[in-house]
């Protein structure tokens, strides 16, 4: 039987496209053009000089790094030695990331020199490696590892911590085995559809999820791949895709909506870009048609950590659908860019179900909402050492968010069930208070937590960030509020801040919120 | 563990894209339009009824049919039955079938009517069922299969034999596991890319190496199906392609060469076409550009059914290749058609390697041309029973093609190694001498055979099928090949024939010709 490994992909690179390109930026300027064949010495000698350093088959490898050559080559260099590769999260306290890297036990951490005070409280048995001249000196002597160890397509391959809004991290081991079908879903047309003709950038960190797993899939099919490195701007990511030519780029949409605002003042050209895929939150209407107006191709995929992650994609796949977004009026396309805000439809190979509370199937009705179930080859069926068991039910994953999903297959997540607000026995939906919100044009950013309240349970309180240059006020903001959503929906108080607070990977942290604001009465 | 099965593509049809369409034809005209929905839950009543009428986990299922809508259900029934589908070769001889159906020990066969008499050596265990209205009651009577029995991938799904141009033939089992990745590859973008928008047409005998495993790719995705049923004939075809909107086809060469003449003199629209795919045998240059010049695109598809079958595709995948088939200008396009000749370059997943007689790898220049031998997820490692075990070394199958390798890893096929014709001590491809051959324009069709030889050990022999209206002789022939090969590659002799023999799936069938001319002294 053929083991299903993810160390076949850069003996693939190496085998039939050596001289594609990997390029990788700092500071928006070129540093290092090499290409497959290069990369693939360098990986084979850091994967021997791992071993020879006293890595050995199944340990973890920390990496703490920006998006550079060097953390692309720890993704083909850990697995090809057997060991695992724990991408850590730069943007976590050191204390997070010491219990992060303990709790993972990491034996051995490349870090990069920016980065080496996060790493005040860790202590790893093989000591921490500078990414810089330490590596390359790795990298000049390490024997070329010829023959990796033997690997079953069910030994680790990567191991990434969740964020944690709730509670500890947990961390989420993937096999060979997954990422693999993970690589080749992703090259699907229906899907992301990576191609030996793209040209990818790496908008996403490498820390974050495999980076959606586009680092296996382009080294699988020969993609050009290109690094912007350390602390990416805006006007950085602009400029690459400009001089690159990239075809592929995925981000949050907060990054999207600075970019877009860019590219309109200095009208770069992204004409190269066959998909601006967002992901990690709900793009507004408004960026979609804004990207989509300058000819840009807007999806929007959605996954977890937990499901290595790609789940869904907003590709249209059936053309027989005669709905109003088909054709190429003015009002298909905004309907077309309506459904780029739904989260769109599951990748082949996996299963999904919503349920109730008692965990019974509910109908894909398009209004139905329950609790997202999902299962299939690269979901996650437990954490890295048993956390959280109540997570995974009968091999499913309860992904803690509230879907609906509609006749034709597609997704909308109506909410985090940890975000819902439990008013009088009813649920809110924050997510749909916060869309409202939204259409406020006094409004720039808003987020909707639940605050305590003794008669109702549970009522809504919203924190919003106004335009340049408005002044509207909270009292005014709810008012217009009152025609737009129901009755009982009203927020007891919208509060204007100057910044909403961010988690590590750029989500409103509602928990934050929530804590702020406990002991906010309302004004009902 | 999520079991990789192919039984969830019918079921994801069953909730991703329950209406889109399966249509089936007979003699051009259509008898049956349905949809997945339909087809499901006929496919879950055959199951019941296959189980009822005492089919258990692993019993091989034959089939000798048609492309018809009941085949395809076989397709998905069977194996959610437990069972293994074994495709029969309509058009083996009733002898072959008999040794075949005996050596599967088929336990039911289920067949058309029309193909009954090839059964007369057979008596399965529990019958022979008429895929007519026996059929029909069965599923009219079938308690739908809701639980099906416990499998584990690598349990059987599908059982083909090769047709066996040398010896017997051989079973190749299909795994779940395999085709399942094998599904994955035929929809990724870099090959066949399979996608939900499709119309695929099933040209390709559903009987012949899981018809390309194009019906699973079709399944999975929601792409629509077209069947031809029995005997199609090529204005069938043309007729299909133009009413349904056929956006991808397969098939052998010679249809296509007939085909193409029918849609010239008809001016039929294959506008809707997006991929005409050969496979079987190398295609002629002219093929190619008769197709491409009428706007169809042409790509080779190259496999085995020991491979399940696909292997390669000519699809270029690097934009950055600055060679001569890149750019709009003629000389660029014929270079594309020459290059479509080649066999293209490997689905990621494979892996392969050209060796010399002594099992060394040879470089990939192009130019070294040695036995291929291909490993992978979806390359068997055995055959069913264990037959000729010699053509497993080491996990790689060998192909028993010869073939070169270029350094953008592209496969050329320069002979099948028992095809070669060895003179002196050199070899001499006879691949390369129909090529020559049929530069002729008074050729049609040709073949050429090794024929023993006192003094040079073989010597070729051409046998050649005249153009319609030549009354070229067979001298003359050989005297103009004289200007266009080396002087010790040219025939003994050139032959004149009517029509050159077939094999079951429509390649020359070389093995006779070497029979019959065995005798032949030549002219030297």
């Amino acid at each position: 039987m053929t083991e299903l490994l993810i160390t076949d992909f850069a003996e693939r690179a190496r085998r039939h496209h050596p001289h594609r390109e990997i390029v990788a930026y700092a500071r928006g300027e070129e540093v290092l053009r090499y290409d497959y064949a290069r990369y693939c010495e360098r990986v084979a000698r850091l994967a021997g000089a791992l071993q020879r350093l006293g890595v050995r088959p199944g340990d973890r490898v920390g990496s703490l790094c920006w998006n550079h050559h060097r953390h692309l080559e720890l993704y083909a260099a850990v697995p090809l030695a057997g060991a695992v590769l724990h991408t850590l999260n730069l943007r976590l306290s050191a204390e997070e990331i010491a219990y992060i890297a303990g709790h993972a036990d990491d034996r051995l951490i490349v870090a990069d020199t920016d980065l080496m005070p996060l790493l005040d409280g860790v202590d790893p048995e093989l000591g921490v490696l500078d990414s810089g001249e330490a590596y390359e000196a790795l990298v000049e002597q390490g024997p070329p590892l010829t023959t990796p160890p033997e690997r079953s397509e069910h030994d680790l391959a990567v191991l990434c911590y969740t964020s944690g809004t709730t509670g500890r991290p947990k961390g989420v081991g993937y096999p060979h085995r997954g990422l693999y079908l993970h690589t080749f879903a992703a090259c699907m047309v229906d899907g992301h559809a990576v191609s030996g003709r793209d040209t990818v950038l790496h908008v996403v960190p490498l820390f974050h999820a495999n980076a959606w797993g586009v680092p296996f899939a382009a080294t699988m099919v020969g993609a050009k791949q290109v690094l912007p490195g350390p602390h990416p701007t805006v006007p950085e990511i602009a400029r690459i895709v400009e001089r690159e030519r990239v075809t592929y780029l995925g981000m949050v949409p907060t990054v999207a909506t600075d970019l877009l605002e860019h590219v309109r003042t200095h009208g770069t050209d992204f004409s190269s870009v066959r998909a601006l895929v967002l992901g990690g939150s709900t793009p507004s209407l408004e960026l979609i048609r804004g990207w989509e107006e300058r000819g840009v191709p807007v999806f929007q995929g959605w996954g977890m950590t937990e499901i290595s992650p790609m789940a869904t994609f907003t590709r249209e796949t059936d053309p027989t659908a005669t709905d109003p977004a088909a054709g190429d009026s003015p009002g298909a396309a905004e309907e077309r860019y309506r459904r780029t805000r739904g989260q769109g439809r599951l990748l082949p190979g996996l299963q999904w179900r919503i349920v109730d509370d008692d965990g019974a199937e509910l109908p894909r009705d398009g209004v139905a909402s329950g609790e997202l179930l999902i299962r299939g080859p690269w979901v996650a069926s437990s954490y890295y050492l048993g956390e959280a068991p109540d997570r995974f039910v009968d091999g499913w994953l309860r992904t803690g968010d509230v879907a609906t999903i509609d006749p034709a297959g597609r997704l909308r997540i109506v909410d985090r069930a940890k975000d819902l607000i439990k008013s009088g026995g009813e649920w809110i939906s924050s997510m749909a208070l916060e869309e409202a919100l939204l259409a406020d044009p006094d409004v720039a950013e808003a987020a909707v937590v639940a605050v305590p309240h003794q008669r109702w349970q549970e009522r809504p309180l919203a924190v919003v960030v106004l335009r340049q240059g408005s002044r509207a006020g909270g009292e005014q903001l709810l008012s217009r509020l009152g025609g737009r959503v129901p009755r009982w929906w009203l927020p007891t108080d919208v509060v204007t801040v100057d910044a909403l607070p961010r988690t590590s990977v750029g989500k409103t942290d509602k928990r934050r919120l929530r804590t702020q604001y406990a002991g906010t009465t309302g004004k009902e």
